[in-house]
């Protein structure tokens, strides 16, 4: 079938077959099918989406564009967890060695990318001498022993994906939720996950701001799972305010260090046992939920998940010290407290507006080419609902240079209105959706 | 607004603003706006359609891509005819003079393109020594003397619609009706048309198989005309069988000639005085469609509207000896009768199918490279619901290279099948649209 046929195809509302969407990949990765026919074809499927079949070949299409890392040297079930972005998004640090502690192995594949702040190695890199650099071999050596560890993505995975994302960003068809789930799944399918655990963010601050899409995205990409044989589960977690207070790189580390030690934001807390808990129960090593959530709380108390961290930070070069003395970690030039100008209740933290700010003051990449300092970003002092006073400080800005920072000062009051008004934080775990159906929460 | 924009507007169906629509076409036909986002804005049109006056705007923002044809210097209001094409549409030949032996001036523009048969200039060329090579100059002149000149298109016409027709066809994008209507009146009003008649065929042999998308094409194409200032009005008619006998170019000449002179075929004569009278009355030298129709029956009688043919010719440097004696235009090395195998009644004629039998023979191109050979041709000798004797000839294949011969000659005998069932002749004329709205007929 020629490719004009095949956009045809979806764009009269039939279903493609396997080999179609397999032709149309490949095709498009080796360049053979143009730009053009692409965009035609994405535009088509924005209306007429996919069938859960169909986005499962596309998925594995994507998969079979590039390398596929092989994690069979590693023993047990390989369970990678995904978030779908938000503000101040410190769940992988937390997560990766307190998943490791109870027995569960994380093998995290891992990149820098654009954004509000660093990716999980730009956060990591705030650590002295902490590198992500390893051979595959060291990296698979490191699991086996510690049960963790972070590499950096070197390898070319699903390049489909990648030609496709960009020309999505600039033709109007990103907001497709079969395209979406597909671009999620194939990277977490190439990168080796046996299972996934998926942390669908809904809310001001993610991509995702209806709650409804949310939970659509997280079925779609459950189905998947399902089709090509991967266990997922996804949990929709609110980001209409950051989740805990830090925004930023070592301050991000810091507040990983404290959650580890018991003394964490709740609502970080809280998101890393409910969705730690779902990665040791795809592990198939828990008998069920409760059970692995004991074990993980008992892993805080104990102080091993913390002695995990630290463990996982020297296998890779990292200094331990900085753990146990996070002030050693990177410090800005100035801490500038931003405070309150009257009195009342925190009635809203637009969480992308903090982002932006965060990424104004250096914290994050707007391009690839950006250098990313690890000492600055944002520490709130507030959640949505708390009391304030006049002078109190709301936030604290960690700065080093100061050309935008009165630009910042403003925003960052203009994202953090205060009024008379009672308010209720906003729920945080919204629903956890299996193959079985949505479990709300 | 950046073009991501333009196209998300689109695709949420919104409604585009007339610099909007410009800037999309400007900038493709500078090559500022890349194919692939065209394409993608092409496929959200499908879906989203247009409004009327953005279908207009984008008409006049192709007509502004390129050169304009100043037709000022010719007198009176020049109507245009434009056919959307089908199998042995021999009315140009036969309106040209027709409706200028009335008065009314007819400067056409003309292209070779690819098709069935050749287009207007190819099956002029038929005639010995007939040249549209004309400097504007001149082609203004004959009108004013005769009221009638054939010109090849050489100017700069249209590029933005020459740009993304060729995209939509690899793109699936074709079958918009905003996008073919603009297509076409964008031509037409670049040519220099005053006032247009158009001709929107409907039927297997047709563009637009069903006749709900000819009318609704046509009435697309009348409001574009009516918010541009240019009257317009269709006539939607039956492409279901080929129009007249002749498939061909010499073939098709002999035909207008016989029309002319009052022997045509009825189909071909009938269309001819209704698109003609259409012509008359948007000249706005004819009282009423009354008028205008008997005026033409008139000039057939008495022989002056092929009189009027001759003057045309000859002042175009063709032999008006050919006119009189069309067996001297080019004749094929064969003629071969294909008869009926059995008694009974023509069921059908597929229209597409026999216009595909007559590019095989060489009198059309498929690639702009194929040359075309004048003198070959297929001549239907019954219609759709006629009876047949076995043996008597079905058509006759004007043939000059017999390599696709027997494949031929196979298409066509399944292209006419022969039954039982009594069957009806098609309606010819189906309706008229005009700004007022839909004439059934």
């Amino acid at each position: 079938m020629s490719t004009v046929e095949i956009i045809r195809k979806k764009r009269d509302g039939k279903t493609l077959e396997t080999n179609e969407i397999r032709e149309l990949i490949q095709g498009y990765t080796s360049g053979r099918i143009p730009d053009y026919q692409m965009s035609a074809w994405a535009m088509a499927v924005f209306y007429q989406g996919m069938t859960e079949k169909e986005t499962a070949d596309l998925t594995m299409a994507m998969v079979e564009s590039g390398d596929q890392v092989d994690l069979s040297a590693i023993q047990g079930i390989k369970v990678d967890k995904h978030s779908t972005g938000g503000v101040g998004d410190t769940t992988t640090l937390v997560l990766a060695p307190l998943v490791a502690a109870a027995g569960v192995p994380v093998a995290k594949l891992s990149g820098r990318g654009l954004g509000h702040t660093g990716g999980t190695i730009d956060k990591l890199e705030s650590i002295r001498g902490f590198s992500t650099e390893l051979a595959t071999s060291e990296f698979v050596e490191l699991v086996n022993r510690n049960k963790v560890a972070v590499m950096g993505q070197t390898a070319n995975l699903t390049p489909a994906d990648k030609k496709l994302y960009a020309l999505r960003d600039v033709t109007a068809t990103v907001d497709s939720i079969p395209l979406i789930a597909s671009s999620i799944m194939s990277k977490k399918i190439a990168a080796g996950a046996d299972a996934i655990v998926l942390d669908v963010k809904t809310g001001e601050g993610a991509f995702m701001k209806d709650e409804a899409d949310a939970v659509r995205l997280a079925q779609a990409m459950v189905a998947i799972g399902k089709h090509v044989g991967r266990k997922t589960i996804a949990v929709v977690s609110d980001m209409s305010q950051p989740l805990g207070y830090a925004v930023g790189n070592a301050v991000e580390v810091k507040e990983a260090i404290d959650t580890l030690k018991g003394n964490g934001p709740a609502d970080l807390t809280e998101l890393c046992l409910v969705l730690g808990t779902q990665m040791l129960v795809l592990s198939g090593e828990y008998p069920d939920s409760k059970a692995a959530r004991q074990t993980l709380e008992e892993l805080i108390r104990s102080g091993k998940a913390l002695a995990k961290l630290k463990e996982f930070i020297v296998g890779q070069h990292g200094d331990p010290v900085q753990i146990d003395q996070p002030e050693t970690l990177p410090q800005p030039g100035k801490i500038i407290p931003l405070e309150a100008e009257q009195d009342g209740i925190v009635q809203t933290i637009h969480a992308e507006e903090v982002g932006l700010c965060a990424m104004k003051l250096g914290a994050g990449r707007a391009t690839k080419e950006d250098q990313i300092d690890h000492a600055v970003g944002i520490l709130l002092h507030k959640k949505v609902g708390d009391s304030v006073q006049k002078g109190e400080p709301l936030a604290s800005l960690y700065v080093n240079r100061t050309e935008a920072l009165e630009e910042v000062k403003q925003r960052m009051r203009q994202a953090i209105p205060i009024g008379t008004t009672p308010v209720s934080a906003p729920k945080l775990i919204r629903s956890i959706v299996t193959e079985d159906g949505v479990i709300p929460l």
